[in-house]
This record gives C-alpha cells, structure tokens and sequence, in this order.
C-alpha cells in the first residue's frame, strides 16, 4: 500500500470536522469532503480547504485513504454504493464491526477516536485514545503511522473490544452529562444558578485522573445516610423521573459499599 | 464581634482538613482541633501546628470562630455540648439548617463549600464556591472576610438553597463518579485499562464549563440509536443492575430529547 497522503472525508459531522481538522495541521492533503448536504459540505470543505461533493459517484479516487465518518445507518446504507476496490477504506464508529466494510473495498480497517466531539469546540488530539483495528499487518502498519501524526496515545483494538470501550464510554461521559444536565434542571427550577457547580464538575473528573472511581466515591449514599436521601426525594417528589433515578442509583451505591465493607 | 484571627477547627475528616489547610496557609491561626479520635485528631494538629483534643470540654474558648465538619449525625449530637455563648459557630454542612447551632452559641453561621474533597488531594481553595450563611449581618460581614481570604467565589446562599445546592451536587458529583466507576468495572471485566477513559471523563467535565449541559448531550439515546442501545444492553444482561440503570437513564434521555424536537 501507498503511503497516506491524500485523505477523502466521507462526513461532515462532529467527529469528521475535528479529525479533519487535526490531519490537516498534521500535513496531510485533504482532498476531497462529501456529505449528503451540500451546506455541510460546503462548511467543512472551507475548513479544510477542499473539493466538496454530494454525490457518491464523484468520490476522488486519487486518495490513498477514506475515512467514513457518518452515522452507523448512514455508513451501512453506503458501503455498497462506494467502490473503492484496492484503497484503504476505514470508519470511525465505536459500535460498528470492521468487516461491514467489505463491499467497498479489499482493505479496510477502523480508527475510531474515543472522545465526545463539538462541532465548534477545537481538541487537541495528541491525548486522544485512538484505537486502531485493520485487516492486514501492511493496513495496520499505515493507521499506526497516521495516528501517530496526530495523537501520542493509539492502541490496536478489535471490533469486540471496541463495542465494549464504546459501552464503557456510554457511561464515562453520556451518563455524567445527563447527571449535570439533571442537576441544571433542579437548580433552575429553584432560580439557581449552574455556574457554582461547574468547579465541582471539574474537580471530580480530574480526581479520577489519579484515584480509581471505586475509590473517589463519596457522598450521602455511600455513607448510607439515609436522612440525606430522603430529604432529597422528598426535594424530588415532583420530578418522578429523576426521584427513580436517584433512588436506584443511591441504592446500588449503597449495596456495593456495604458489599466492600463485608 | 471581634475579627477572625485563631480559629478552632471541630472535626478531622476530609473537609476539616483541606479548610484547615486552606486557612492556615492564609495566615489564620489554627489554635485547636477536635476530634473523637485520637489519631486523627493528632494527624490534623500536625498539619496545622494546632493543639488537639479529644474531649469537647476541654475545647479551647480563645478563637474568635468555631468551625464544625463533622457528619450531620455527629454534628447534631454535639451542638448542645459546646456552651460557647457569644462565640462565632459556623458547620460546614451541605444539608444542615443553620439553626441547629442555637444550643451551641447565640452567633452561628454556614461556611460550605461545594466541593468534593480527598484527604490526600490538595485543593486550590481559590475556584472553590463557598455558601455563607448568618444570624447576622455583623456575622455574615465576618464569614464574607474570611471567606474572601480563602476563595475568589463566594456567595449568599439560605438554608434551603442550600439543600437545593447539596442535591443538586449528588447529581452533578457522586452520580458522575459512580457512573465512572460502571465503566471501570465494564472494563475490568473484559481485560481493558480503564486509562484509556481518563480524556473522554475530563473533555465532557470541560465542555460544560463553556456549553450547557443539555446542549453538550451526545450518545446513543440522545440520537434514538435503538440498535446500538439494544446492543448495549445486551452486552450488559449478566449485570442486572447496571441493565436496568443503562436502560433506565437512555429512556428518560430519548423522552427529553423528543419533547425538545417537538
């Protein structure tokens, strides 16, 4: 295989643009973008400074790479309408098997960036996780090379594991940010404003840096104070959704630290 | 009311310690500490180059202000033993009213900070929100004084606002962390390092100290993703708990992004 330079985007969403971004200020040619509208294309085409299209047919085949970045439904829907025989084609998707990459091309693979993207927050991806998975030493070989370029933390992962780390990630950001918008909501309903949370948000994020969350653990439930917490759903008995919530969620805490204790 | 110069600290546990250290590090004068235990009563006295004691008829009457961070519990049982009369009696209590205190003195104030803290954490006391509360506005001016020695970020805040704040904080702290603590375990079961979750924990606390958090939501629910969260669940059937957690919270993350769409 040729070396990567030259890369076709397919996608011009969150992910998409902040990869972009980061392979362009890493030296490589951004050939082309598509993206099913063309005012995505066009958006992203500027960023990057290149060709747009919204028309499958008209993918550049002068690139050495393409990297799908579309939603799981989207990336299924099109692997068949790509014929890119001999290039190398990967995804970026968490969820995803590498071999539903098949029909498009012979060689294939997965790099797949574990982090939560804004379309206009910029990210430095040298402490990005990126996980890698291809079809041949040769392919894995090339990824490696490219991930290299961008982020200092890259590591092969297979399509099973990856689900697994996708499942995990669910939890390691999706999840806490329901908590804080949770915690939004009952503040506003009290006139209250969010901004005072925002160094304890942080502070509890960093702490898992360098202790283990088992560990990091505090609060009414762990300490099984039982007061607290019904004084807390009696605060909640308006909002049954987040009363359950709190309820269930404070009574596995309480299990599993008594569990720890015994 | 004379001004704050020695201050006897009540109490030995992770909030006495790092306001302790934070206190004296501003050049108050740590006269006492109280605790229960010996031994921890003698770590802090050390850390602080305090005198320490383990009974509370022996707590030294010469400070200007008395600060008790101890549990709610252990703070409701002690405040008829301290007869400190005229004596500025402020807890550090995220839950407690403030007129618990009346049997301990006739000033009594709230001096809490929202944060998570860590005995082996030091934290920078400047970013840290501190809610006053007081008897008295001579008393609030001098919680405001001593406040603004430790903390650029500090507030009014009633007892039940207070409360309001404290849930609020279970929600955007404990739960957050025990949702980190799922991942870890996800992971651990399948042989993965829970390392590779550390920058996607810390970007998501980040994002919302610049977005809101019900506009930084991403994930599967938040897209309707049936057949990833279907996966999911599936991965998860052998941990009930966390099962109906992961399903649970996806359902009421759907539901709210559905009525915003409508």
């Amino acid at each position: 295989m040729p070396e990567i330079k030259h890369i076709v985007i397919i996608g011009a969403g969150r992910v998409a643009t902040q990869l972009g971004l980061a392979l362009k200020k890493s030296g490589f040619h951004i050939l082309q973008v598509y993206s099913r509208t063309r005012a995505s294309a066009e958006k992203l085409g500027k960023l990057l400074n290149s060709e747009i299209t919204i028309k499958l047919s008209e993918v550049d085949s002068n690139a050495e790479l393409y990297i799908i970045s579309l939603t799981d439904e989207a990336t299924l829907e099109i692997v068949d309408k790509l014929k890119l025989v001999n290039k190398l084609v990967v995804h970026t998707s968490g969820s995803l098997a590498m071999k539903i990459l098949k029909p498009a091309s012979k060689n294939i693979g997965v790099f797949y960036p574990l982090q939560t993207f804004t379309i206009e927050r910029p990210l430095d991806f040298k402490s990005i996780p990126i996980c890698l998975e291809a079809n041949s030493q040769a392919n894995l070989d090339l990824l490696n090379k490219l991930a290299g370029r961008i982020s200092s933390n890259f590591q092969d992962v297979d399509s099973d594991q990856r689900k697994i780390l996708h499942l995990a990630a669910v939890f390691a950001c999706n999840f806490p940010n329901f908590m804080y918008s949770i915690a939004e909501n009952i503040l506003k309903n009290s006139g209250l404003d969010f901004n005072i949370l925002k160094p304890l948000i942080l502070e509890t994020a960093e702490k898992i840096q360098h202790v283990k969350p088992h560990e990091a653990q505090t609060g009414p439930a762990l300490r099984g104070d039982d007061k607290i917490i019904n004084e807390h759903l009696e605060l909640l008995k308006n909002s049954p959704e987040f009363y359950k919530l709190y309820s269930d969620i404070s009574k596995i805490i309480k299990e599993q630290s008594n569990k720890q204790k015994n």
